[in-house]
């Protein structure tokens, strides 16, 4: 079912810093900042030659990222994303073993203008994994 | 200077159920287990087309994974992996940064059998990174 890693999302507390830090430090290439507010993130992509690095940072009032700051200041890994063919049988299929989606259950049009997914961190080792239909 | 994204690696509290997980529930290819006495983990690949996830899971009295396990009980993202040409290049130019490397600053035969350096995560947004020279 998981096809590809689209992205490793890491949350950072200072966005041009960790820009600079992955441009100047690690000589990553590194895209401009992309506000997405219905996200409530402010995004800038590290492209690796075979998957790519999502900084996060939170954006208004609502932001999902707020809070995961709060308890890891300095920042930290997010989540994951892999890539699936079909998300409505991905997640018919997920549901079929007990496992838990958040939210409402329906894609929602995510970052990228495509459909998504997230899943239970409980269910899946402590670690939050976006599905991505491609 | 960061090339590949290499691996993720996950630590999980139960190798099995993580493998279980991994292939029947998210239907990955995974690896059998392999355990790495001198490095304190034992491990299981999930190959993905474009990389690859690390199931970690502590082996021995002194895993550098236990602690991790104990302030994150369902497993948690412990480290990100980018490939580099020439570490001590890599090493040498992080030092003149200001970055801190961890333990040593030389680098040792990883559990891929190349030559790694993990990075503070402090210095990298809360991330702990491995370089591993290819």
């Amino acid at each position: 079912m998981i096809g590809k890693l689209n992205h490793i999302a890491i949350a950072v507390p200072d966005i041009d810093k960790a820009i600079t830090l992955y441009r100047e430090v690690l000589g990553g290439d590194v895209s401009d900042i992309v506000d997405l507010p219905k996200h409530g993130v402010r995004v800038a992509f590290v492209n690796l030659s075979n998957s790519k690095i999502e900084l996060l940072y939170p954006l208004g009032d609502h932001s999902p990222i707020a809070k995961f700051l709060e308890k890891n200041p300095t920042g930290g890994m997010h989540h994951i994303c892999y890539e699936v063919d079909d998300i409505i049988k991905a997640r018919d299929h997920l549901l079929g073993k007990g496992m838990r989606i958040l939210g409402s259950e329906q894609p929602e049009i995510g970052a990228h203008e495509k459909p998504v997914l997230f899943l239970h961190p409980k269910d899946f080792c402590g670690t939050l994994i976006e599905l991505e239909q491609i």
